[in-house]
């Protein structure tokens, strides 16, 4: 294993730190609880938006805490969910009186969690806490680490629109309708072509051939559908397409698309797969209105992409062109 | 090789096929030319700033076209300077009649080229062009590459400082005197954990053994001054931060500070980074002012880090801070 890190336990305290120093002025770490926090939280009136998760998957959650997005992300070690007492200290932090709402990666663990914490905080605080559950990913009904499907790249998008929709003042009842309707039109499907290697385990998580691409592959090394032989990036833009289409029709509306690096795909490669992947959409009748192209939900130095399709209307697209200053997103601030 | 690529010899044309999909709005592809232009372009009675070199640095140079930065950027293939050509056609295209700007990394393919086409774009439309050289590693006095430093993390913050100044209405001779405070005040160094593999060679640059770390890295795999023991981040800090301050004096200025990821390693990591690097400067004496942490000037895949140390004052600052709207880089817009 190389990595630039102290000692493997250390690990997402020790990048907090960095994190806390690099944006002094728009953030604020509990480092006791390993919360990100935007500075200026609470805010008075506006849902308290709180999401979190393993870590390992940045920019997403801690980079994406700021103006129209999170107010707090709660990090876990690298891919294990973080405990309740973690979202109790952001729930707290960011409770501005009009309710709080949880974005959840559908992972057993996450969800358990926040589940508890959301029950504690409500009764400790007299505050309405509730959740959105995404759960996007087409490769798998059930999986190593789920019920139901994995909560994959429409996390991004959730959490800029429920973050946009917050700031506009929405109530927690919209922000929960909003949820759903990005949850019901949204999907997405994921290929690697290397395994990533987890701090505490030392060595990749498995083993792919060096001719071989797994396709269907979640965000921690769990298997996806199938391996075949990697083939050119038009094919590899074929088989992403077609299981996200196959589940839902994406003809009729303007698409939100996000083609995401898994952490160690240059750029380059990524612009080229979205050269590829717009070709097809193109082809099947889909009209992208809106595009981002780069390294947004990761998996530590993971190879490979995901392609992650979103269903908008005037709504939708006017939520996520709102501005928003964040780390890991930021634009139109 | 494992990349998700198409042919070998079509991976940059590829890739601004991507491009052009991305940003229909705010950016133009000349695909002939391979050059990546402002959509905009030309702004009449502003400098045209003109940068570009070998591809595989992404974002770095076509990721910051747009406003308060660059108006074209110039892709060569892989790790291989553009030729001049491109160079006059994107001149030729950006040109608002008060002058063009190369910004040009120090090797000397890129040298050569930019030196032809300024000479070629001035002599064929009457206009002034001329160049700022960026040659900020303090790693190797040559290279196997380069005549004196190689030009490498600097490049970032000039475009950027740069940008912003010609947004600003700044001449030409006062963007001239730009870049060579911005030269004078800064400085970079960077270490490489594992080799990038250059697609048209199909294998690593170089090899390094499981615990062996290259320090004084360039951007393209070539050999740095040593090979060391991977140590820890904190370790490994020392060694970014020691040979920079070596070589310039960097109390005493609020400083801009880039902590670069140079493709493969995960942003998780290069937040531990500068959580250690922010401590050795700070135990130095040096005030960080301003800081950038992510992937802006990478290798392809390489893992591993670079420090780029700005010097600054009030005015470059502000230009620093000016509002800036590319793919790669965008702030206050």
């Amino acid at each position: 294993m190389k990595k630039l890190i102290n000692a493997v336990e250390d690990v997402v305290k020790d990048s907090l730190v960095g994190v806390a120093a690099a944006h002094p002025d728009s953030i604020t770490v509990d480092m006791e609880n390993q919360v990100v926090l935007r500075a200026d939280a609470p805010h008075r009136g506006k849902v308290g938006l709180v999401s979190g998760g393993g870590s390992g998957h940045e920019p997403l959650h801690s980079g994406y805490v700021g103006y129209g997005m999170l107010d707090a992300a709660c990090c876990g070690q690298v891919f294990t969910s973080p405990v309740p007492d973690q979202m109790m200290a952001a729930d707290k932090a960011v409770g501005g009186g009009a309710g709080i709402l949880h974005i959840v990666k559908n992972y057993t663990g996450d969800v358990m969690n926040f589940d508890m914490a959301a029950e504690m905080s409500a009764a400790e605080s007299g505050t309405r806490v509730e959740s959105v559950l995404v759960a996007d990913d087409v490769a798998v009904q059930d999986s190593l680490y789920t019920a139901g499907r994995r909560g994959v790249g429409l996390t991004v998008l959730m959490e800029k629109i429920l973050g946009a929709g917050a700031e506009a003042g929405r109530n927690l009842d919209a922000l929960l309708a909003l949820g759903s309707r990005v949850n019901d039109g949204g999907r997405s499907y994921g290929v690697a072509l290397t395994s990533c290697v987890v701090p505490a385990a030392g060595e990749p998580t498995f083993e792919l051939a060096d001719d071989e691409i797994e396709l269907g592959i979640g965000i921690h090394g769990e298997p996806g559908r199938k391996r075949a032989k990697l083939g050119t990036a038009a094919e590899v833009a074929e088989e992403l397409v077609e299981p996200i289409l196959a589940d839902l029709d994406f003809t009729g509306a303007p698409v939100i698309a996000m083609l995401n690096g898994m952490g160690g795909t240059p750029l380059l490669e990524q612009y080229l797969m979205w050269g590829e992947v717009s070709k097809v959409l193109s082809g099947k009748g889909v009209t992208v209105a809106r595009t981002l192209v780069g390294n947004h939900i990761t998996s530590l130095e993971m190879a490979g992409c995901s392609l992650t399709l979103l269903k908008a209307d005037d709504d939708l697209l006017s939520l996520w062109d709102a501005p928003v200053n964040t780390p890991g997103l930021r634009w139109g601030c």
